[in-house]
């Protein structure tokens, strides 16, 4: 079928390459014309027949709330617009309010798989009608892995529940990770296992551990045996947090998740200010011994 | 080649079927004659050539020990030991110990895959010389998933490294399934996503929280999608705690996989006594209400 | 001075008996005819001379927002409204705008002390302009601790300091009642200590852990020393979760505090589901004995 | 009464200047001949009048069993040893045997307090048998703050029970500055509250998180208000690690204690391998943007 196609980045152009492999005809559109297809939104628009189905694939924010209101000025009533990015779920309400005035349909997609997806398969989850989901599932089981449709796509609720469904898999990727990292850490620090990159690739296969995040952290010590060669400094990009405020709002005991999220935070930190102040406490009332600035 | 085997319960007759299937022949010795090949452990030791290859698959402790003594004085210099029970990597350094007086080899193994292992294979973890460990790679072999032997089996160091790298292992896994679960709490409690199975199944591809674990998670909500004919108990068998033992020993930060461990601790509790005295100091201060151990 | 003030709850009326014994003039509104001074906010501005001060200790959210309506309505210009609260910080912002239009003044103070804070003063942390505070120094001085003015009021900083100060040292006193809480379930739990009450209360002077609300942890026991009267069912009250929020917004790390808020969730849960998820996970892959919802 | 007093290091030296104030005859040994009152232990043994009283002041482990053990051999049957350092719990039953051989008569001393005991007082938990613990009953009286004998004293339970306190007792101390080190990060990083020292200090007297570690803190933002003369490097000695572990032995979930123990562990760190490890799982499945070693 046909598609628009907003953004095309490193997940947008994949996704262009994934779609039309499998048939479908999409038409990119993109800020930086080297790698769009068209050469405004406008011209986007007029390109797709009617009922049309746009894809957005911007980064989350005033971009996207910039792409949707200009769509919502072009687009015409029982067009479809499919939110792909990383959008909080909250934005998805208010963005379908505002198309749905116009009477333009809107279906929130998150969208995990990373680089890889381009070549595995995206996994997929959406919010919204089931009619305007049917009406897309041939853009969806294009970019799902193959297979059995519901181990790489569900509709997972309403309008959001596709952002939220995937803002709850970013914070379980978080946990997942920071489990590992730890044990890593463990194993690297005590020394009684002492070929570690052997270790972890021998979980690969049969073991309770195993994973796709496994199989990338052998590869990355394959490449680097110690990881010498990064900084431990880690960023985050939203969904993490999010997770956290939801899991508050919801009474929802995330411990895990958290920890992965602080350790994040700690590891970009020059210096904590809250360990100052231990160190300080301390100094007063042991007169234990503390390192000055300049040490 | 030959095997005694001791232990015979859920995963030690699972391994005795699938070495067998491998061409291996295997005497199998239980305390239960019902499913015991022979009817002693010195029967056993009688009716495997030497160098004999024995492999231990009793409970950890009392246990494992009372075995070993016994070995140790029934088997000869240079019979093999290898001691495949979720025992702790400390006691591993003493068995060997014991056994080395009377010129008997000794290797540790750590054995994951549980009951899935008897198809699947299992992944092993195995800690001494490197000529014993060779010497036992044909059970090895038969034991582990087919395909790279790499993916599915290590020489992780000295005697006591298979264990420690099981522990470390497991407190992953312990990390692992804390943080599933509680994406799947927050998932169940918000109520946005409405098809709370069919999000995490779809999960089950491309995604970046795929695995085994997963695999397993989309299972038990196929069986029971609110989980609802489970309580919310959960025992601890060991391995978590020496994790977070080991990681105090070696300084190193294990939020998730600890966070993990209080998280069943607590799950054990018929009421909570930190939370009575935070109960009791906020009536004490604030006339806040609480509840009686009535209510 | 003379001081309208609107709320009488225990707080507030604790307040009010508190400032007349200091020599204020307090007239006080509440919904309650019983306990009010006048018959309605109207009532209770007339009686006031302008400039006149006002203190409003409601409940946070929307009977404080109805009350600033009321007021916004009546008050003049150079009123100045004290809004006493536990509201959250940014409340504080759109308050004073709004009365800002009409030249009415707007100062937040947190304040600490519960029930006790009627015999020993209160903890005040005051948010505004500096000559906004000091008009209302009066009422400050006798509503904190008798001694030194620094010791127990400040000026935290522009309009929302001072509930931030509030949310904060309210995020700490969680921190802090779990850490003891922790000490408690230990000391019980581990039985080597075999006079638990009377080991705590020796932590009352001489010692680094001492503190107010250990000598009331102290009070608690000697009215039920194993407080078995009690149940570990704890509520929050909002500035707990605003705390962790507001960490995740500077990316800061706060797990003690956090943990805290965590147990306080738990703690109010039948079942956990998260538990849940964890034996399912368990009997999957090992075939563990869960206990069902029956037992 | 008379005492001696083995260790006269900071703890030791002011003991003794407290004890003798208080009329007390006390004679110190120390392996520093410039603040010893003898030449030897056996000296010392040899000027206290049978049975003798004896208090150990010397780090934990080595130290103190090695003086244990000389005294085993100089002592008498009914002299009576009291332990005061910051042994292990686990260590004062061997000790307790190892002396009961002979007759002679032990009781274990937790002692809080820091330098500022000398002034104070400080805060005494004692384990052993009633009789012991009344003979010594001096001596704590001494050096427990004046005043009310319950609120600087227990007899904690037999022998054992008080290092287990003291144990206890520095587990919660941990948490608490943490919850404190929290707060003070948090209220620097936002900016909001614009006199970070004033409002810390305002929390003296009225508010429900005053204590003695609050007033430290004042202490020490008053000497250096953005702590920028110290490093965020936190050492730590011993009784936090052993709280962690009794609380895993005896299934108690400790997470703020724990959280505490686990910043001091990241403090010390130059990097985080588990940090790494999570940037080269990020690098690995998003192409994320990592920073080198080099950085």
């Amino acid at each position: 079928m046909q598609l628009g196609l907003i953004g095309l980045g490193r997940m947008g152009s994949n996704m262009r390459d994934r779609l039309r492999a499998a048939g479908h005809e999409v038409v990119g559109y993109d800020r930086n014309p080297q790698v769009s297809d068209v050469t405004s939104l406008t011209d986007l628009v007029q390109q797709l027949q009617a009922p049309r189905v746009v894809w957005i694939m911007v980064p989350h924010g005033a971009p996207t709330r910039q792409v949707l209101e200009e769509l919502g000025d072009s687009l015409e009533a029982d067009d479809l617009v499919l939110e792909g990015g990383n959008s909080r779920f909250t934005d998805d309400r208010s963005n379908a309010a505002m198309l749905a005035e116009r009477g333009i349909k809107y279906v929130d997609v998150g969208v995990s798989g990373g680089v890889w997806g381009a070549e595995n398969g995206y996994g997929l989850m959406a919010g919204g009608d089931t009619e305007d989901i049917e009406r897309a599932m041939p853009i969806f089981d294009a970019l799902r892995p193959p297979g059995d449709r519901d181990k790489g796509f569900a509709h997972a609720g309403p309008v959001g529940a596709g952002h939220y469904a995937k803002m709850v898999h970013n914070g379980i990727e978080y946990g997942l990770m920071q489990a590992y990292a730890e044990g890593f850490e463990l194993l690297a620090a005590s020394e009684v296992v002492t070929d570690v990159p052997a270790t972890i690739k021998a979980w690969s296969q049969g073991t309770v551990v195993r994973s796709w995040l496994l199989d990338l952290l052998v590869r990355a010590l394959e490449e680097d045996p110690e990881l010498e060669r990064l900084r431990g400094y880690v960023s985050d990009s939203g969904e993490g947090r999010w997770t956290i405020e939801e899991s508050i709002n919801n009474a929802v005991p995330t411990p895990a998740i958290t920890s992965a999220l602080f350790a994040r935070f700690a590891s970009r930190q020059e210096d904590s200010p809250a360990m100052k102040a231990v160190a300080a406490l301390r100094n007063q009332f042991g007169g234990h011994s503390v390192q000055s600035s300049d040490e």
